[in-house]
């Protein structure tokens, strides 16, 4: 038997087929149509999952089941999406309309739960009985594993490490409060950073590589001339470690997980990041002394979406 | 058969029997004394355990197992309590000296997680499958029961909610750090704010309370005057009270247990704080219209610490 994983995002929607092992045996990606009705966007879905099943010489008899990680939250007693900001979802009925074009179990999750998920059983991750995902990207997304399963809370509202309040009257976050985790940590973070510092700054080689546009400032730019000893980038680079390390601190003083995993986009930066993030994350730990959690890169990638949808249970 | 429960605090040590309904059948207190070796401490203790089995008209022989509750961390393997700062007590092996002159099942815990356990088993959130009990005293201790199970972290050092960071470069705190939690929701963080706040108003309630003398201040004076409608007062208690949400907001944000609850001396302050933080909270919270973490005042008092460490397994 064969499970489906889909990985719905705001640009693309992924879907695999995954065996038993974690490994996917065939996989393909539509484009994200937003315009068009909730019940043709499913079509599109069930419609890509037929495809990637022929492409795997499989039926829909070999299905087990269909994992769906979505950017939002869903009711997995109802199977409706409660809220999915990118896609436009506000309490549409996800499991129901899936099933009238493709009638197999369908279970719902967030996506960083999904990405969680898979790393706990076939990534990074794999064989701890506990672990915290963190997303570092445009904000900061994480999934929480206890006892080898996605914890999600009571109402399944939980695992909103990036909107946790880290800075009292604070920076303002998209969501309507100040000083939320995602503020200090992502990758929008750093950007903000930067851009406030190269203002002062004409001639500084950060906005050299962006031929003078601060617009054009992303993560990485910082992340690698910092790498290169650039005096300014490496004082940003430390200021935004030191936030991220007070993040990762936030997790290991509350939760102590066996492990925390760090992915998304700004995990590509890899050893580079991940030793500044090991050597500061303890300063704020409390019980620095005690053995404390590891912190690991996430492995699957891209991939982590469709797999862990796939393990959805 | 019963089990013993011990309450080791840094003024005074609780022991009781306690049946398998969670009630006791008999306890008595010896005040602390830390000036003396470790093992004359821990003979003081199984003393009092012997006595209080006496009261009770019972023997050694029916007792399944002892509980003892700590301000600090234990290792669950070797019954060594690693920290324990008010007892003075660092890597000394508590369990193998009290298996001389008490030779049953020894489990240590911290005093949080066993208050935790207690209000999850017997007290207000019996019944439930996930709580975060948080004391609100001098300063903030949480416990956190997942599965209705005492959750310490992979490592032991979890549950440290006062000490996670609430303000970046915020108020120094005694741990060495910035800005922690418990440094702007507990008692002392109210003192403090009012203490400030009468500097520059000498003729204001909260002075004539305590004859003009600022040391004098308690979290007590500064709720009560807020509670008759004091202006000044007032304005501190719901300055506090958002920093107190933010702080549950956060519980509810990452792990979003079934229940809350409040314990602690502050708690005493009964419906008129958790009417305050009951409206509070859901601000900061980042799915505010779904069901959230029911807020409640812990009920056993002084008792959770033996009833809880009773019932540690």
């Amino acid at each position: 038997m064969v499970r489906i994983g889909v990985d719905v995002g705001g640009t693309g929607i992924q879907t695999g087929v995954v065996n038993e092992k974690g490994e996917i045996l065939a996989e393909e990606s539509i484009v994200t149509l937003t315009d068009i009705p909730f019940s043709d966007q499913i079509l599109r879905m069930t419609s890509s999952a037929k495809s990637v099943l022929r492409t795997a010489g499989l039926t829909e008899d070999d299905v087990e089941s269909v994992g769906v990680g979505i950017p939002g939250i869903a009711s997995r007693e109802t199977g409706e999406v409660i809220k999915c900001t990118n896609m436009g979802w506000s309490h549409v009925p996800f499991r129901a309309e899936w099933e009238k074009s493709f009638p197999k179990t369908v279970l719902i999750e967030n996506d960083a739960n999904v990405a969680a998920l898979a790393e706990s059983v076939a990534g990074v991750s794999a064989g701890s009985s506990s672990s915290v995902f963190i997303t570092i990207g445009t904000g900061i997304g994480s999934g929480i594993i206890i006892n080898g399963k996605i914890w999600t809370g009571f109402h399944g509202i939980g695992g909103e490490l990036g909107h946790t309040i880290m800075d009292l009257d604070g920076v303002p976050c998209t969501c309507g409060n100040r000083g939320c985790l995602e503020r200090y940590c992502s990758a929008t973070a750093l950007i903000r950073m930067a851009r406030e510092a190269v203002n002062n700054n004409p001639d500084c080689r950060i906005l050299k590589e962006v031929g003078g546009d601060p617009n054009k400032i992303q993560a990485r730019i910082v992340i690698d001339l910092a790498r290169q000893n650039d005096r300014m980038a490496v004082s940003l680079f430390q200021r935004w470690v030191s936030f991220l390390g007070q993040a990762i601190a936030n997790v290991a003083n509350f939760l102590d997980p066996e492990i925390i995993v760090l992915g998304g986009g700004v995990s590509k930066a890899g050893e580079f990041l991940l030793d500044a993030v090991r050597s500061e994350f303890p300063k704020y730990v409390l019980f620095r002394d005690q053995l404390l959690p590891e912190i690991k890169l996430a492995v699957l990638g891209a991939k982590a979406g469709v797999i862990g949808a796939a393990m959805l249970s």
